[in-house]
């Protein structure tokens, strides 16, 4: 059996009971760490589970999947996954795999920045397509996604940025040698990912949007010391959220009353 | 201390390890009724916790909250909500009412359907706007959510709909009356939200969307018998995925071959 169990977003008491009790009773399980990180260390989720975990990188969830696969054809193994299992393409991918190999799988959901995102007031039926901000480099900057918020800011939606993460990244020089080096770990901030709009912004001064319209930034929703914060987003490029993971809404540019009310305890 | 706790989506073990924590010390625990159903019933949950819960219905959350609130500035009390607490609009004005009245509040997320509908193997981000689909009277049939159906799918979107649930309505009857009498509990299935769906369609020949399009019927996701059915939304009419609560989904014309992949096997 293979098992992918979502962890939630906080600290390990996150994760729900059936989960636990799956954790515990496998013979082997994964901590999925580069399509996101908990706030706490995969010392803190062995602590608490009582047992040892192994770390899967990029390299073992998308190539090395297989032999996991098959192994799961006769003992118990589980993939943890920060937040809901099924938020990235990677894990459906896995599903359709054991598919093929005749491995029985069982999906144990959780929350993802996904819905936990509410918790800064904004009502999840008005968000409309969620985009995701990738880092730019000295000679690559794509705005693409930017399109995607233009249109449900028309359609006066709210859009969940997704901001980028690059844990285990090869180094560009590693690429063609044969031992690979990785790159440090890197998180999107609120900050960053402002910076990078505003300059989209300026550079598409018809798009509808102005660079004072209202941002709201949240780190480490779910734990203890979350933080979510309401600015312009010309004044987010100055704003420090502290530790990652950070996400970022831009709001739609009518909101309801209620909106408004909650949102105004963050400004 | 007041605790929004989140439940999850499928049984008594889907609380979170640190939402059960908190259940089993909380001086008084309601359990909200109206906004959506576990598929256990609340005895069930009253032997997994080993205490007795409160139910609230709409009457107790929306008008007599304050009275809760209150109470809650000197004893614990945790109000249990389906999925994720903030995915409906009552729990973010509670959590207003309650920083108005200077009560302390935690949220505890959980998995919703706004998250889990990727059980079915669409991609969130590539969802729009959320639709609500009401229960249609003689004499009222409200098609408003179908202009955002139509600017999903005409984006390329999916759209999740939720399906209207109605517990403890008062009957039209006994509004005027001192005492209130109720209707049974009524849940819409997939089959009757087709036959709405389809009715709207007929009378919009131009709308972009047909009568034969994709439609995914989702239902009791995150329990053992979940069931995803894949069909056109014209056999929706006639289909039967069970037991409630059921959602449904019309996804974009043009799927993702990872999407069309996962789908398939569900038709």
């Amino acid at each position: 059996m293979f098992y992918l169990i979502g962890l939630g977003l906080g600290d390990a008491k996150d994760i729900t009971v059936k989960g636990l009790e799956i954790v515990k009773k496998c013979d082997k399980v994964y901590l999925e760490a580069y399509t996101s990180i908990l706030t706490i260390g995969k010392e803190a989720l062995e602590t608490f589970y009582g047992r040892t975990l192994t770390l899967a990188d990029r390299e073992l969830c998308e190539s090395n999947i297989d032999d996991i696969l098959k192994e799961a054809k006769d003992i118990e193994i589980a993939l943890l996954v920060v937040g809901d299992p099924l938020g990235a393409t990677t894990h459906t991918d896995m599903l359709l795999r054991a598919k093929e190999l005749g491995v029985k799988t069982q999906i144990v959901h959780n929350a993802s920045i996904m819905n936990a995102v509410s918790c800064c007031g904004l009502q999840l039926y008005n968000f409309g397509e969620t985009v995701s901000i990738p880092f730019w480099t000295d000679t690559w900057k794509p705005d693409s996604f930017f399109e995607k918020i233009i249109a449900n800011y028309s359609r006066n939606l709210h859009t969940l940025c997704l901001l980028d993460i690059k844990v285990k990244e090869p180094t560009e020089e590693s690429l063609t040698k044969k031992v690979r080096t990785y790159m440090d770990p890197k998180f999107m901030s609120v900050k960053d990912a402002a910076i990078q709009l505003v300059q989209i912004i300026d550079a598409k001064p018809d798009c509808g949007i102005q660079r004072d319209c209202t941002a709201v930034g949240l780190s480490r929703v779910g734990a203890p010391d979350q933080r979510i914060s309401v600015m312009t987003l010309e004044a987010m490029q100055m704003s420090d959220l502290g530790p990652p993971l950070h996400s970022l809404v831009i709001p739609a540019p009518n909101l309801h009353p209620l909106e408004l009310d909650y949102l105004s305890q963050f400004r």
